[in-house]
């Protein structure tokens, strides 16, 4: 179990950390169209077995008509519920994964990234695995509950009550802390970061109740079921949802076959039991990571290099408890350039080459 | 390319697998599994020539450390952004189809429906249309301004002045508003909605900024934009998105081929001039609402049949002005049992197939 002192120091430094959002050199970009027009087009179709989207979880509660928003009567809605969609691609299936983005973000960050290139949900999909985006509880499509906001405006509790809206930024929140470049608007010359596209990166961003108190984040027990209901699959995660498969494994381990961390925002090296990294390390683990991590976030919090080095110290936990974990800087592997954005970086589907591989060999043989 | 026995023998084990798929989905127990349990697999595999996402609009603004959620520094966001997914068909295209939502919901409303059917959206795809469905700006994946609430919180502004945050909820909501019976919990004999599945319709609710005040909804001229881009496009819409369209094309009617608009909350046959309505004269329109119009909604405001009727209003004087408007309640078709959810109802497809064959007419001939 968790001490409410380790749930403090987590949320803290999860709220230090993610990242989000965008950045923009090219001030105003003219044509809204841009963005439509830079669609590249596939060299070949897509076939599907099938497609759709469902939710995971959910919890129905009674609101007052004020925190429904004075609509109507009082009544019931649903809340904590997982928005997931996916695709599941004709033929033999590979392992089924899950993709989880980060702070201030929603599913979208794994589709068609912002200079119109095919993103890793697609690519995955062709490369013959089933994969399952979530909207993490909380935003975009899976909601949150606004109760709390509605009494604030309504005089019934105090304005300081108020969860906070997080929301990153462009210039500090993506072009230093996403590290495209060492200050914003100046991008690193080797970066693999579109930085034509971070004014279409800023869209993205979508307002995070990150900050809203909450004994346990409940996005860690959806992934839990979610990977269950599935009857197994990889957990890829990125940034702010990084170490979420750590604490779904710790829940319920049975359905998950495989976890990615991309840039997690902590590896938590230090917060779990001896009891909680034994059952960690039943499962194989890939830590991913990308280049220029002791450059400045511009952001309170830990840099990149100390959040690398936190996951290092988990690794030694792990390999110690005899788990499988891989933990892996890209620029150590000798491929330059890339930012926190890697499902979107120019080289994005060498990024996904490395973890397929991961996965073939790891979950799939 | 795909040869034709290709594509036939990829059928047959299509439907195979999925024959598979679903006995191996129907082993599994667990209650909170339903959501995915649900899902019915395709019978066909769907060849997609591409499908992705991209934004709509947005205008980058500054914004204080407060209002961005009090990570960082000062920096600029985008906002008013919308989020748009889309599928094109493999093979020649009919004209494409927009899609949007009602409130306090998400594009999900088009997708997989509630006890797990195909949507509108896949089925117009199947039907050869290339189909874009949207976030509405102020929700979901396309985000809000959330500086108004940051600035509550912080003490800097009053609670009053904080956007109200409107939730559609369970019995009223649902049930009674939109119609699928009499009164919360009791379904009419005829309903054509999947009345077990009610609970999960619940889950695809997310808080909607419609009390914002704005002096024009960013929506309507999103949507118009939108249309241009995809060098014409018919705009379905829905409740709250049902007029919309008419904004739209007052704005710029140039991309917009045509206007579905299914049960709209209101036609606003008394808000626009002469000019306006000679505008909107020029472009076919088809109004569809389903039964039991006179129904009490268990709502303030105007009834479905009162809403009918403003459609009504709107049709004489669009006809007066020579246009091409066709308003029906599928009741009166001899089609009973649709409710305000006709795109999640059992007959979804059989309501799709009228809209397809006045597409076909209006617009694709």
């Amino acid at each position: 179990m968790h001490s409410t002192e380790n749930m403090a120091a987590r949320s803290l430094r999860a709220a230090i950390l993610a990242g989000v959002m965008l950045a923009s050199v090219l001030g105003m970009s003219s044509a809204a169209a841009q963005e439509l027009r830079d669609i590249r087009p596939s060299d070949s179709p897509l076939v599907l077995k099938s497609r759709g989207s469902f939710f995971v979880g959910g919890e129905q509660v009674e609101k007052t008509a004020i925190e429904l928003g004075s609509l109507g009567p009082d009544d019931r809605i649903t809340i904590n519920q997982m928005y997931v969609e996916y695709m599941v691609p004709e033929g033999a299936a590979k392992a089924s994964v899950v993709m989880v983005h980060g702070a201030t973000l929603s599913g979208k960050t794994y589709d068609t990234t912002p200079d119109g290139r095919m993103g890793w949900y697609e690519y995955f999909v062709r490369k013959s695995h089933p994969v399952y985006v979530v909207d993490q509880i909380g935003r975009a499509r899976s909601g949150f509950d606004q109760s709390a906001f509605n009494n604030v405006r309504a005089g019934l509790t105090l304005p300081d009550q108020q969860p906070n809206l997080l929301r990153l930024a462009d210039r500090f929140g993506s072009w230093t802390n996403f590290r495209i470049g060492p200050q914003p608007g100046k991008a690193f010359p080797e970066t693999q970061f579109p930085v034509e596209a971070a004014d279409k990166l800023s869209k993205q961003s979508v307002p995070d109740l990150l900050g809203a108190s909450r004994a346990q984040n409940p996005n860690w027990k959806a992934l839990s079921d979610l990977a269950l209901h599935l009857n197994g699959a990889v957990l890829l995660t990125h940034s702010q949802s990084g170490p979420y498969p750590l604490e779904s494994a710790i829940i319920n381990a049975k359905g998950i076959r495989g976890i990615v961390m991309v840039e997690p925002g902590t590896c938590n090296a230090k917060a779990h039991t001896d009891d909680e990294i034994a059952i960690l390390a039943k499962t194989p683990m890939f830590i991913l990571f990308g280049d220029y991590l002791s450059s400045p976030t511009g952001l309170p919090g830990p840099s990149w290099e100390e959040r690398f080095n936190d996951c290092k110290a988990l690794k030694k936990r792990i390999d110690a408890a005899k788990g499988d974990m891989r933990l892996l800087a890209t620029a150590e592997a000798g491929i330059r350039g890339n930012s926190h954005m890697m499902m979107m970086d120019r080289n994005n589907l060498q990024i996904a080459d490395l973890i397929l591989a991961w996965i073939d060999e790891k979950v799939d043989r």
